[in-house]
């Protein structure tokens, strides 16, 4: 299956893990994923600072790697909310809670232009310690660490 | 990875075929597929008659053989909206378009109760030919067959 997927990816914390492993586990052995990463500036509208799009892209392939994931796998920019999902021709799109919405939209413009809906794949939010949601904005508020244990 | 998805599944139509099927492939070779077919009381709410529950399973029974798909999966009576996704422990539901409110509720439930959230899969809907969607009513009514072809 085709899957795509996207974010700042900012630290890489469980949560992200989650969203590319079940997009890898999506994909199949013979699927293909496509992850689309934030350019630095669509991601500056985040209330934190964000790490450079080489930095966060060299995470990612380490993250990737590390997984020994089959090997048809890409990282593209993100320049707005919806990147190459309304023109591209794919399957799935992986998404957590806070951006369902933006793979409906997706889904309701592709519709319009004449195109077939995907499907959308929501994962369950990964909590912390604490029993509330890993979240980057927590990270650097330094509240937590990436795995969500909690530092305060 | 576990899976529920549940339904009427009568007649057992395009739309139910990509349901199950996906249900199948997101559980995997060594995962578990739980489906709900709901009891002829609980199906009665639909405008359209339904043929009683034995004759439906034996329907998916069939389609489930036909697939050769791995052997852990089961069919359990569903005689409301939630069966037993509230206190299962499972990974992922499967739903439609139609009842993607139905798995967020779910979840919604399982997260006051103190459990955890689970995956929810939506998948696109089945278009009949004329670009409209796969239902029930629409087959019962003899608009099309249970591929989508227009009869009329």
């Amino acid at each position: 299956m085709k899957v795509m997927v996207g974010g700042t990816f900012d630290p890489l914390h469980d949560g992200h893990r989650r969203l590319l492993d079940r997009s890898f586990e999506l994909a199949g052995s013979s699927g293909r994923v496509v992850i689309g990463l934030t350019t630095d500036t669509f991601a500056s509208r985040k209330v934190h600072p964000i790490r450079p799009f080489p930095d966060r892209k060299a995470d990612l392939e380490t993250y990737i790697a590390g997984k020994h994931y089959p090997p048809n796998w890409l990282i593209e920019p993100l320049s707005d909310r919806f990147g190459s999902a309304i023109e591209s021709d794919f399957d799935a799109i992986v998404v957590s809670e806070e951006t369902l919405p933006v793979a409906v939209e997706i889904n309701k413009i592709r519709r319009e232009k004449g195109g077939r809906k995907v499907d959308i794949h929501q994962i369950s939010c990964v909590l912390a310690e604490d029993g509330r949601w890993i979240s980057s904005t927590r990270i650097y508020r330094g509240e937590i660490d990436v795995h969500g244990h909690v530092l305060q």
